[in-house]
């Protein structure tokens, strides 16, 4: 029986600002992630945004995630350390939809622009494919 | 600014029997998922299941999320191939969550009982650990 074969990029990002409304509003990091998916040319069938309790009064972390019929965008941030850490994960079923991970992957770090990314590119069902660092 | 480290890991499964209901029962794999979660002491803090339709009348698969405070877990199965694959990412904000993501993901493991997993474990805001194939 085959594996299911697809791209998975996670994106780890440091020096994000925190005054951008997408590290600590889920409506505008909603809004970003389906602007995303929309422009990749992905389809979106649900998706789920968790706001984390701030008990000492700052910003506080937002956990988000979009299924899509191509698999799922999965989004944490960490204001209180200007990170974020993002995953894309399409599978290629009768389709390569590896160009269109690359277009949502690129949308998601203009909306958090990042000083530094570490970017993973995984061959599911296969190998590692390469990893960089920008 | 510091990255966020964590610990991802990726399973491809192959061979899983359509018989199962966490296959094709989206209600049966929210139940594995979320005992998964609670018997290696991880916290679900969301949750959302998607069944895909199946205009042929074959099983359809089945895509689900578990938002977590220590990040998230990600499970798709494609009944029509016998694959399954597998997310369990855990960030390490002031603790060290990996042997926890090892048990939630051989709690899924054994769900599937899969005839072929192919694990990789990436270090996020890192680089890649090692991958293995059982």
């Amino acid at each position: 029986m085959p594996a299911m074969q697809g791209l998975h990029l996670t994106a780890d990002l440091q020096g994000c600002s925190t005054e951008r409304p997408v590290m600590t509003d889920p409506a505008a990091l909603r809004q970003l992630c389906l602007a995303a998916v929309q422009a990749a040319g992905l389809l979106a069938v649900g998706e789920l945004f968790h706001r984390f309790a701030a008990p000492t009064g700052e910003p506080a972390g937002i956990t988000g995630v979009v299924l899509l019929a191509e698999s799922h965008l999965a989004v944490h941030t960490w204001p209180e350390l200007g990170a974020v850490t993002l995953d894309v994960y399409v599978c290629n079923f009768g389709v390569d939809n590896s160009a269109k991970a690359d277009a949502l992957l690129q949308w998601l770090l203009n909306g958090f622009a990042p000083q530094h990314t570490d970017v993973q590119r995984l061959a599911r069902g296969r190998a590692l494919v390469s990893a960089s660092v920008s």
